[in-house]
């Protein structure tokens, strides 16, 4: 446990009005995104950020409009650093180095951590759920489905392949061995997931068959 | 909304001391059932379970240990009896009519609501995370491995293929259309994932290659 007394290595801002800092919105968001992968979501207080980031609560008001917009902020922050851009030249090498640097990311880490609890909460929060999806869902993805898209303009994959789908293949079984804690996110499922996915794409069955559209 | 008088078409029971007779405990976990479904496992009372059971509170707190455990029950006993043996003759039927009865059990129906708050409920309660793992992911999961087990034994699937990388395609991709509600769990995604899992399968892609356990 970590004591609340603010760290004085954090950059000490002292804001008037509305014009906050560059210095002091990133003490906030790296105070929150600590208290959130320490203490979850619920337990989370914005005086305890305001405390350790060594702002005042009303700074943190003024900028964010709950405690879940903060929270889901700092650790967007946090964790979409930790996924670069990837382009290996082949949807094979691509697919495989995604879904590593998100498993190193979230495997056993505070950010893992972190991104369960906001999961978790954004079913019991409807309005956190809006947010959840517009800036984590859809930019995941988007960021993502450009390796696909990339695979098919090189003709390593079908024409009409879809995209969701794999990206569901290659992440729907990440985030379900994260909730559910059964299996080990290890590098053999780095490698197995890869493999039937990348199989099964060449050999067009991400392509919808006509009729079954539903 | 509705509201708490007790429903008299329900078996009215009085119990006192320890057998609870059948009809008491499905009463109850009928009841529970629908109050989980109505309000979610944290809004969720023993009270309001027991009124609306016709039984008295210390019956239920004789039968069960916590609410969430309770909850789980009612679930399970709910969820397990929409997810009959399937038996098709081969795997592309056997992944389609399981994921087809999984989809119908889930999607839009209360079931759902009650799964996807429970999952929830799992992250942030690692009691219940324990009841959660050994009485609904190993019981799933030990009922529809078997029909990857089948296929291997008709040699449909090649030998040493990794059943729990294959469940995770099938089951992954349709949890994370549940758990974020990004994109719809339709016919057409269940054409898809069936096709993709089952040509990766066939082609070899389930089973490790040499020096990639990790």
């Amino acid at each position: 446990m970590l004591d609340s007394v603010p760290d004085n290595s954090e950059p000490k801002v002292t804001t008037r009005g509305r014009p906050r800092s560059e210095r002091a919105r990133r003490a906030i968001l790296g105070a929150a995104a600590e208290v959130l992968a320490e203490q979850g979501l619920r337990a989370m207080t914005i005086e305890e950020v305001a405390t350790r980031a060594g702002v005042g609560k009303a700074t943190i008001y003024r900028g964010w409009s709950s405690k879940g917009t903060l929270a889901l902020e700092a650790f967007l922050d946090e964790f979409l650093s930790t996924q670069p851009p990837i382009d290996t030249g082949s949807i094979e090498g691509d697919v495989r180095s995604a879904l590593q640097a998100w498993v190193e990311t979230v495997n056993g880490t505070t950010t893992g951590r972190s991104l369960v609890g906001l999961i978790a909460e954004v079913q019991l929060d409807p309005e956190l759920g809006v947010a959840w999806h517009h800036d984590f869902v859809d930019v995941v993805r988007g960021q993502h489905r450009r390796m696909v898209d990339r695979a098919i303009a090189r003709g390593e994959l079908p024409r009409g392949s879809d995209v969701d789908i794999m990206m569901d293949l290659i992440y729907g079984p990440a985030y379900h061995r994260l909730m559910q804690g059964h299996l080990a996110l290890n590098q053999e499922f780095v490698e197995l997931v890869t493999a039937m996915v990348v199989a099964g794409a060449k050999a067009g069955a991400a392509v919808p068959r006509v009729g079954t559209l539903g």
